[in-house]
């Protein structure tokens, strides 16, 4: 290490040099229009990282543009109703602490926690391939069925199409849903505001390091269970507690992780995000699992966690309020909202260091949803 | 050909008794709770007709059974809204007069048009391919989004997924939809009395057996085009046109085609249908490849049409109304309502017999929505 004073200096002003040009390409990047290079669709298309926003902008932003899809938000909010839609396409099918029906009701129900919504219909289509075991087929929908219950919601309507074998990867899902927006909340990734708290409900990764390992094909055994779960307890009370206007913004942080959700934040209210690496709570099996699998759990999904940005005044009545709820027991403020450098994430790591934490490139973990 | 008198009555008693039999056997089996016989999922399942209903009723309703769902309509209704979904797995992807974007649109727009709503706000949830060509999903939803200002419709919210090479068939795209309804009706498949007029708003068959042909394997030229149409405009028409409760029940003619549907009505309202065979429209084109193919057009799915069941008193009403849109300037009064057999449906054919339609076994046209 060095110590010297004056050397410690000089490379600090060529960090700050050196982070100065990142920022001007990274600025330069952002001004360009949304455009999609790739000639065919890849993985990273479905990551939820920059190739999903690209595609996402470039293609079905460009074609469907209307001011309801426009914020880009979890679900779209209309004449007092939040209305969703999420695919579910996650391999295996079934895993630890869950199995593709629960985690498809779930999401949707998230999505519409995370409006602000009261969650109330589903709908749910099936694309089930030819030969797929009848008996799960029953297995995926009675856990769908323990969901709805456990979320208060109902499956009022649906579809199932099946594929000849080899065209579908047993069964895929896909669930809409509509909620009543019973609170006056407009809840907006780009409404943080300076000094706004960001909170995370529970620790981080779990699913996403489930599902990887329950593919069999690492040879890691760990403890791990998918904490896919509904929210929209959390979210009534978190609502019911910090009051009107207080919450600014509510992300479920599947694909793409926290580190995703708090870059579209950043990008989308004009701040910064800054988070404390050692305020972020992440179980040892977790992080034991993702050093092995060389993954960052800040962009590992979760299915059962969320992140809030609430106004900072108002950080300790929400975590107690989360943490009055199981689902939100592991509560932890994990950073500010900062006014500069606008757009971007900041991690101030456990080594006293700084370093910026972008949108995922590439999709370490694909079809974990 | 046996032209004696008293052996023709002999015949008629044994065909009578034959008759007799068959009834007594369907009875026998309507009366069982639907139970899944297969291990495995077949295409049939997937085809609307009867292992697609056994599948639903044991399967599906079994788990999320609630009083919504249960009248298993287009799409559920409730607090003035309906909802709706379809999955979409057709294949090819594009075809004459159309592709899986407007037909995704137009799907889940005619849902809820057959539920008597105002179609407003779409969701769509792509589960694409590794490989697929970015052109390809920008043709897509190049049409979606043209189906969707057709229909008047926005795409509010969506979601994509993409799955390994080989894991998808180019893409599958589901959508859902809510509908306001500004209109205060009741449609149900259980509403048809006996006296009603069934009326098909056009000739049926054309989207079925275009997408078979567009395959390319079979060796079949023809001029044809799928019929694939917002609907939302002659509902609207046809309600207006025949005041309040005198539309007893609208459905759109897709997988399983006229055949399915009028059986579904039949077996809901416990009443007969009975169809006239020279009065059901199909174009020569559709005819000479459905013998071509070994089809019954009755069976064969339509996009853009669709069968209602009105008063028997506001037939000539609701046929005007409906010639006066380009979309319905085929319709036609195709059968009656009889109060006997009850869930049954007959067709009076044009060799002056009497036979029984019933639901569709198996699958002829896999993939064709």
């Amino acid at each position: 290490m060095n110590t010297d004073a004056t050397t410690g200096a000089g490379e600090a002003r060529a960090e700050q040099d050196r982070e100065a040009l990142v920022l001007e390409r990274i600025e330069r990047v952002r001004r360009r229009p949304a455009r999609v290079r790739e000639d065919r669709v890849t993985l990273a298309h479905g990551a939820g990282g920059k190739a999903t926003h690209t595609l996402v902008e470039a293609v079905f932003l460009e074609e469907f543009r209307n001011p309801l899809l426009e914020p880009l938000e979890d679900g779209a909010v209309f004449d007092g109703l939040a209305l969703t839609t999420d695919a579910f396409v996650v391999t295996p099918l079934f895993f630890p602490g869950g199995d593709i029906g629960d985690l498809a009701v779930n999401g949707t129900v998230n999505d519409l926690a995370m409006c602000g919504a009261r969650p109330r219909y589903l709908s749910a289509a099936f694309v089930v391939e030819e030969g797929f075991p009848v008996a799960d087929l029953r297995r995926v929908t009675a856990s769908m069925a323990a969901a709805a219950r456990a979320a208060g919601v109902w499956i009022v309507t649906g579809d199932t199409k099946v594929v000849q074998r080899g065209k579908a990867d047993g069964c895929y899902i896909t669930t809409a849903g509509v909620g009543t927006m019973d609170r006056p909340v407009r809840l907006s990734a780009a409404a943080a505001r300076p000094g706004d708290a960001v909170i995370v409900s529970g620790p981080i990764g779990e699913h996403g390091v489930t599902v990887m390992i329950a593919r069999g094909e690492l040879d890691i055994q760990a403890d791990l269970a998918s904490d896919t779960a509904p929210l929209n307890g959390l979210t009534e009370r978190l609502l019911a507690a910090c009051g009107d206007g207080r919450v600014r913004c509510l992300r479920d942080a599947t694909r793409g992780g926290v580190a995703t959700v708090v870059n579209e934040i950043a990008g989308a209210s004009g701040v910064a995000v800054v988070l404390d690496e050692d305020a972020i709570p992440v179980r040892p099996a977790v992080r034991g699992a993702c050093e092995l699998l060389g993954l960052d759990p800040l962009y590992v999904a979760c299915e059962g966690r969320m992140v809030a940005v609430v106004d900072g005044e108002a950080a300790d009545a929400a975590l107690a309020a989360l943490r009055s709820d199981p689902l939100g027991s592991g509560a932890a403020v994990i950073g500010r909202i900062a006014d500069d450098p606008p757009g971007l994430v900041l991690l101030r790591t456990s080594f006293g260091g700084t370093r910026i934490v972008d949108l995922l490139v590439g999709d370490p973990l694909p079809r974990i949803c």
